[in-house]
């Protein structure tokens, strides 16, 4: 079975399985944090972004979402983020959870990006006390189509959120290969265009179950450490996330599992695109693709042993998300498109 | 250095360790517990507590606490506990947060144990509107002390909460080794005496970060799913979580590991139960020990490379605590031993 | 002044005035409910709703609306509403703090309405522990836009209801003026077409301060006692209250106060329909007008010291709410119209 | 039938009753707080504390409390009070609830006061990410047994609070009983005694439901106006809450209730207080006297039409609670020590 379902199915990197295993093997290492591996990540990471951060290293996007959205959000705060965020459908209410009752304002855009005009206008509310208050926006990047802000995007929103007294969150579950497909450097996609904190996910992109939340600046950073055992991710044998994580950013591992997912992704549009039968819903610019295919396309695929979803599976056509991932190959990638492109209506 | 620190600070058994590499090596799995360890647990998990069970792989003790907490107690209710539980002072309030802000209700009673008699004695409130409601009790097996409830100790406890309408859960991050203290069987420390639900810990014995919530019985079990992933607890590649649980209940490896730690803990007790200048503050039932011993005997110990904690640091004498792990050995211990025993006041 | 911004800027009825003077006359009362206009007020409900009640008084139409909300949705629940519901906009989030981070999902609809199609195209998730469980959908009768439901519509929603396991709330704050409005009869309003709770409102309608919560039925209530003192809204000298809503629901006063206030609404939309420069909102149905005007006009009003509501002011026209209340007089209504139609552009 | 059970139980001071009747005369007044009664109120309790403060308006003992409470402790939160504090054990967990989850820590203290050794002995965890952090002590003044606290009590206290950087809190529920009981001026029993809020209770002295929020210098203010709305307790009609206060603030009223309610509890303990069957628990230094009287003579005394409450009741002795109020009489406490001197055991 080949699996384009989501780069969530796959496994571990041999890098970090192998990280996990010298961790092992370590015995001076202490409970809850004190470890070298945890020790390191705050310089290593400092470097990644050139500027000083402060590291949070958790187990799920959602904690890594949730912990520093609710170091930033009172429960009578507003969030805006776009319609089809993670943090809005997918995550069962935890940033409204962890907040103590936030209200999350869905914004829409096209290809899952949402402007800074839709931002400014969504805007209200401030200083009057029956209405939330303005505290936090919130850009997925990659985005959940697949998609990618430039830094002029990320600097237009972030300007109306400066404006409006709003601290910026990044979505990074995919950060690395956003990075890849916009070929900028994480400073210039983060905080050089205003970001605040970034959730950094390393999990769908190589790590058994790491994410790293990333503070740039003098944030509100202290009182996380309560919110995170409170919230029950405070892990006692923590080196072995730290040394996933310090895997994944040794030697560019994470820039190149991105790179390998996201060329990927460029090879399987391009064999498709020609295909009359096939369109596009977005752009490909990362590692995922959406598309309408005709529903006996979906089969022949399916019974040739692939996997993905049908996001809408409908009579006719279906939408289909492929997801590439660190250990998609170019085999199984031409594999797919030629089942695909044996199909004629 | 040899750390009888915590059993936190242990690394990972070989068998589970293997068990993770295994599971990286299976390309059938699909993410979110859709994996052949997840669908073997419950099985697993039936038969060794000889009944049906539902069950939940966390990542982390707190979190193997605060979900069936969270789901059986409503915010305004009241939650009763020992007052040196893990849940009312070593979570940051946990319990108070999943609930939304229920009243936890210290015990007093020795030896980190309390009574049914403690717990009648605290009840009160039922039907109250200007009282917090009374809805669970939770018990720590091993506790916090490194001691053991009884069969008939719980039994007498979940009779008052019987009476009293308070569902029973049972905090065992150490339960493995109260099934080894007690020689009783898991069914008879469970259910058969009353319990509803346990946290069936394994970080502490051997597990890299894995913990199963099991529910005996129908409780409100469905909105634990909703509670996992709103507490950010839902991990998508899950099958590393289960596969390490799966290792960790094959082949008594739990059992196993669990046996080496207490039979250390007795070894250590004995070989240092005839110096003067040791006092033994509880029992040991089960792979801890707590002691008095003088300050000068503490320096010896850590100049010659053990790291153990000095619960309450004094001029003249310290109250020290010493865990015993799975990888804990004969010859730490009799160093150990050895070392203390030249002390001489 | 005459004073058209709200029906809450309005003092009280002589009635409910005279009744709170002859509660303080009383020396038998108790605290916290345990008087005879407490007592009584029950049976006065189910009389007027032709069904049992349970019946809890409270201080706010917040309270009122936020205390049964969250006794009917867990915190990983949804809830459905009107994007302009009040308890969407206008409560800083109260549902979502008392329910313990509920999602609102905001519906659009014509004149302040939602239709069971919108209801219906909203729901999803259940079952996927994802995404928050649909919980709860509420109407608000009479609506923001001043605008009513018929017996028909609320069942066509409640229906929807019904089939996805939503329990009904009705914000029934201008209640009152939705049963004048309409014809019909409380119960066919409420229970009789799927209504579970009812927040029925007193305080716009000649109260000081006084809300009803009115259950329908067996739904969880018994809790609700606890949360109501949770949230500070257990009101020790409760006589008071109950005085309020024994004087309101007696010899009809509920429904003369919003015969009135519904008479001058129509009075006023007939005075004004001619004027080409008045454009009407919504359908005048209830006690509220929504209309632009142009900025001349409003200026000419204000300056003949009329007060009310520019909501959305412009600056060629505005959008203008005029609120009639059970004090509002045919003289107050007549000189505003001729006010306005002195107006010519 | 006289009624000593609660100053809850009486209904409203004349005057107070008189300044809502003129409140309703008043046409010129807009809702939430656009009156001039709130407008007032600012000036008025800032001279009689003799500094800047700012005021809030609410209902209920329990939101005036809350209100500040939440705005002034995290959720991750630790609040510091007696462990008979109303608070603590008659709010039904309000203060855990609007915090989201702080964790209430009980301090011991005979007649119903801590000492500053208690609060400082109690206080454990700050900085240290897995106990919840040191935030905030409550002091009730009067006490729940009717005791005082004098000024160097509470600066005490307050010293430990500020070395702590924990905020201070004061339960004035019934405050005025305290002021005339203590001698001192409002300003020493509170920011120059280091009190940072004060609850400021009038309804237990004479107002139909108003209890002021009053903080002194600068914490965050401004945010509670949001958790006030959120909470359901921003009144609508708010001139009647303001105009309660403004008539209890005039012409001493305040005071003068208070006294005679003192007086009377003078009265009464000095009437009892050579019957060898009757017990006193704690001093009497307010309005309420807490004694211990023979079964017998608490039959007598509600057969003689005495309300009052048997906080314990017992087979041979109960103990019993009496509380003056401001329209307690002479006549009433005369004719109860009568019956109460007429048992002979």
């Amino acid at each position: 079975m080949t699996n384009f379902a989501s780069d969530n199915v796959t496994g571990v990197s041999p890098e970090i399985m192998d990280a996990l295993i010298q961790a092992n093997n370590d015995h001076a290492a202490m409970s809850y944090g004190a470890d070298r591996w945890t020790d390191c990540l705050k310089d290593k990471v400092s470097e990644i972004f050139e500027t000083d951060v402060t590291v949070f290293p958790v187990i799920s996007g959602t904690a890594a979402n949730v912990l520093p959205i609710a170091s930033l959000t009172p429960g009578f705060g507003t969030i805006y983020c776009h319609k089809e965020a993670h943090i809005n459908v997918d995550e069962c209410g935890a940033s409204e959870f962890y907040t103590g009752g936030a209200k999350l304002i869905p914004l829409s855009g096209d290809h899952g990006k949402f402007s800074d005009r839709a931002l400014e206008d969504a805007i209200f509310g401030r200083g009057v006390p029956r209405h939330t208050q303005p505290s936090l926006v919130s850009l997925t990047q990659t985005t959940e189509a697949g998609t990618l802000y430039q830094p002029d995007e990320i600097a237009a929103i972030t300007d109306i959120a400066r404006k409006n007294d709003l601290k910026v969150h990044m979505d990074g579950a995919r950060f690395a290969n956003a990075v890849v497909g916009t070929g900028c450097s994480p400073a210039d996609l983060t905080w050089r265009s205003g970001v605040d904190v970034l959730s950094f996910g390393a999990t769908k992109n190589g790590a058994m179950g790491a994410e790293l939340v990333v503070f740039f600046g003098n944030a509100k950073i202290k009182e996380l450490e309560n919110r995170r055992v409170r919230g029950g991710h405070f892990i006692s044998k923590m080196r072995f996330l730290s040394a996933q994580l310090t895997a994944y950013l040794d030697n560019d591992l994470w820039r190149n599992n991105a790179r390998q997912a996201n060329d990927m992704a460029q090879r399987m549009a391009k064999l498709l695109s020609n295909h009359s039968a096939i369109e596009f819903i977005h752009p490909v610019e990362a590692n995922i693709l959406f598309l309408t295919m005709p529903k006996a396309m979906v089969t022949s695929l399916k019974n040739a042993g692939f996997e993905f979803y049908e996001m809408v599976p409908g009579e006719e056509r279906s939408v289909v998300r492929l997801v590439m991932s660190f250990n998609s190959s170019q085999s199984d990638v031409d594999r797919f498109a030629l089942v695909a492109n044996e199909y004629r209506a």
